[in-house]
């Protein structure tokens, strides 16, 4: 298949979607985003790179960081332990509800919600003592780029505006679903919501997950069914309340940020990353989406 | 791949997790049935079909009947009607429950729990005329099997226990969301879900799934987008509450009713039945979920 | 104190309140009352009768009408049976609502919300046979008045337009706290809230609430702890979900209906009645709240 | 009437239900507290002082001191500032939910769950720039006890378990209805809630709510309708849960704590506060509503 030819096809399609839906607007280092960004990055299980548009410039990644800090726990751990804390359940509510953590005694239903997140966090630090730093470094090391850090700036704002997770996280303390104090676990997870990478970078560094866990170098992150159980949890989980509409329409594993990025996954074959920052009003690029959903329909490689 | 060798070493791995869970008693017609029985059929996109266990042994659909009439609505109305009117993610809340119906004015929030299936009825009611009989011809005439019919006394049962159905289609009417008397819904719906079935009926019928929308004799029900996205919804949706955790374990898009009952495709290779009684807290078949398990463990064929 | 004086100055003060607010038009029976009236009466506990306004005119009770079967199911059988399947707490959610009973296990949270008072007259018909025939004959004899009926137009009116409560009978049926079938329960509802009386009537019959259980011919309906009791319950649930409100702004027991009616008790002194049509949006008389609100201003007679 | 013989007829018969119910043990200062003790204080509108049992005992009043920081803030503020930031309606749930924050947007149903008595600190601690300092002065002045004093123990023992309120109240900051930073609202809120008195001391102090407004020294503190609306608070909403049920069984306006005591008003004759550790499901202490739902039994004070 001629990748640059979808990209590029993928890419003209996407283009009326642009500017459609809102920046995100609850910190400001994210509203000074430009609407009329697009770009898509395709990185064969060779290590192949395609790209179109927008596809080298840095965005924040923002919740596509809770996708890295799954898998290094599951890494990290190769147990179950994580899953006695946190489900892996669609959540049917916005991704920062309390309510649903309430009735189920402060277990988060999945790793993508913000409760799951900070969840996956907080273990990531009992792990490794530095789960900030150690998701910075390993996507250093699988996207190859180097230049890759935190945007303290975007760390600072989310903190500022973090009065949210802040009330998330002190509730899954209360039900003593913490490991860390509340403000070590909040900070590292601002931190790694606030990582610039592009979309040659992060489609880069999923690699692993259309790889069955192999590294960029070949090595093993995670055995291959480890790696299968994440792209389930994506698929199922990955796109806040609209899963099931993403499942649709898309038909691939994937998850998205409110910077506008998402990271899909075609197993066996390759994975992808495509950005614009207009979302929909559930959190999701409208012109990324479009555009995973032009992809699979050109390729007919969506999962089922 | 030796599937009849696959089935047999499947059947085994799943013997010790018969009579695991609970026969479902909240009608006596499915209280009857022994927790002992265990079979699994797959049916390969060329028609060859296998078996080990009770594969011949006629059950109750159930809710795998909501696979079928979703199907049906889409095959007479190529048009996005329906969703209008049920939306496609998953719940995150019991199958019969209504609190998620208040919340969201009578939409429910997919067409595999009760209130979409209810939604669906009327749709193919009003589509078809006769909601029920349309189905059994269809099952009868994909499945090769004549005999397949209607049980009355199942039908009756579930209308006497059916206040909660009841409850569910007297307030989707009271949002203006049915189309139908209510009582004519409620009938066709049970009818439905009363039709008796082996492994090796259910497994045939399903091929059009997972041969992306071709019917048994090669015709076209189904666009092959249509097919995939049943596909998506019944991996996002197909098994209940638990439907996170099913796309975790087996990663197939499949569809369980209360029967004991499971149908799980492998899009473009086969589709699977398999049944046994005993019922999780979730309503799923125990070891028909730990077959499946093991299933795509040994072939490694989980859509992930 | 002059009733008549007080009565007259209240009449003048809500007279701007009148017109405010929305006729209920959920069923054509109601909406077609003009939005212009406004009546109010007062019955001293020796029986003196004083009005104002449009207080002889007929008006549906709905509603008001639980107080009644109340009163009557604990006149039948002096004991706490119905508490166990009704409970006295204010529900915080709107008045035909499915959620909370879904939570509570079909057990409604008090016997002023439809979901309670279908509870409540499923039980007078078990206790007498007949519920609704029971309440207009009670109710003819505390009013004096002969000729209170049914009024046939508003029942069927309220029937074609019953899905709701028949969703919230059956869901409480499913759950077996119904004795008596479905239909009998809500057609006897239905009887008992399209009753006609004026504001005169309602006040003359609610006078054993404010003579501490004895009727109108001094005869003991209920003992003194249980008619204090049904006072009780009318402050903290009688006005829908803003029992608390009223409680605040007025400060004495009393029930609304969605026709325009408000019954209200001063313990020991006097029962009032005033009716508008106009409903604010939890369903309560706009200028009724008014009316009743400048009444315990003038006569400081707020039960705090 | 005997006072004093009242009390000690009500006493005997509180007896038999200490000792029932669980002393509160969330924290570890009041899980000290010996489950034997039961006190009863009656304080006249003309400022006699009747006790029975432990009455001259300090204890925690924890949330009795709700009751006086909404009444602080209506005495500072003569507006309905606050009544825009908290509703007044019972909550139907919990104490300590976050579900209705939630669907309210930040707004909590009442002033006497902790959200919302978090609201009114807020406000109190703006109006008076030391909010628990103001308190306990008042306090002193009302009881005429100048030994009165927080309990630091208490209320760095509430902090280290505070994370439920620390969620509380983040979770409102989140929709801005917060003035003050969290730790400093949070902080003089555990200082409030540390306050030990005997009940002695509080149906001294809370006089001016049987008075309508007027305090120990004549003077005025609230006007006569702001008084009888905090009664009305109480009563719709002064026993978490359970306000429906003690307005049933008792029939006045109160206000409970964990610490085990509860304040109660008859509104123109006399204030009682009753004490007994042991509390029911819903944290009200047992001995103390037995108590005083006999106290009504004998004198037929009831407000119905």
């Amino acid at each position: 298949m001629d990748y640059q030819a979808v990209l590029d096809e993928v890419a003209a399609y996407a283009r009326p979607f642009v500017r459609q839906g809102e920046v995100a607007d609850y910190i400001p280092a994210l509203e000074r985003v430009s609407p009329d960004r697009f770009g898509i990055a395709l990185v064969d299980i060779d290590g192949s790179v395609y790209g179109a548009g927008d596809w080298e410039t840095p965005f924040s990644v923002q919740s596509i960081s809770k996708t890295f800090s799954l898998a290094l726990v599951m890494a990290h751990a190769h147990d179950d332990e994580i899953w006695s804390r946190v489900g892996r359940e669609p959540s049917g509510t916005p991704f920062n509800s309390l309510v649903q953590l309430e009735w189920e005694n402060g277990i988060p239903r999945n790793p993508f919600i913000n409760a799951g997140a900070l969840v996956v966090t907080d273990r990531l630090q009992t792990l490794t003592g530095d789960a900030s730093t150690t998701m910075l470094h390993f996507l250093r090391e699988e996207s190859g780029n180097e230049d890759l850090a935190f945007d303290q700036a975007v760390a600072d704002s989310e903190a500022d505006h973090g009065d949210r997770n802040a009330a998330l996280a002190h509730f899954m303390a209360s039900f003593g679903n913490l490991e860390n104090p509340v403000p070590s676990v909040i900070e590292h997870y601002f931190w790694q919501c606030s990582i610039e990478m592009s979309c040659r970078d992060l489609a880069t560094a999923g690699g692993f997950l259309a790889r069955h866990g192999l590294r960029t170098d070949g090595s093993r992150l995670l055995e291959a069914r480890e790696a299968k159980r994440i792209n389930a949890v994506m698929l199922t989980c990955g796109t806040y309340d609209a899963a099931g509409e993403f499942a649709y329409r898309v038909g691939l594993p994937a998850k998205s940020g409110v910077g506008g990025g998402i990271l899909a996954v075609v197993p066996g074959r390759c994975t992808l990353c495509v950005w614009s920052p207009g979302l929909d009003r559930r959190g999701n690029s409208v012109a990324g989406a479009a555009a995973l959903d032009h992809f699979t329909t050109l390729t007919g490689w969506s999962v089922f």
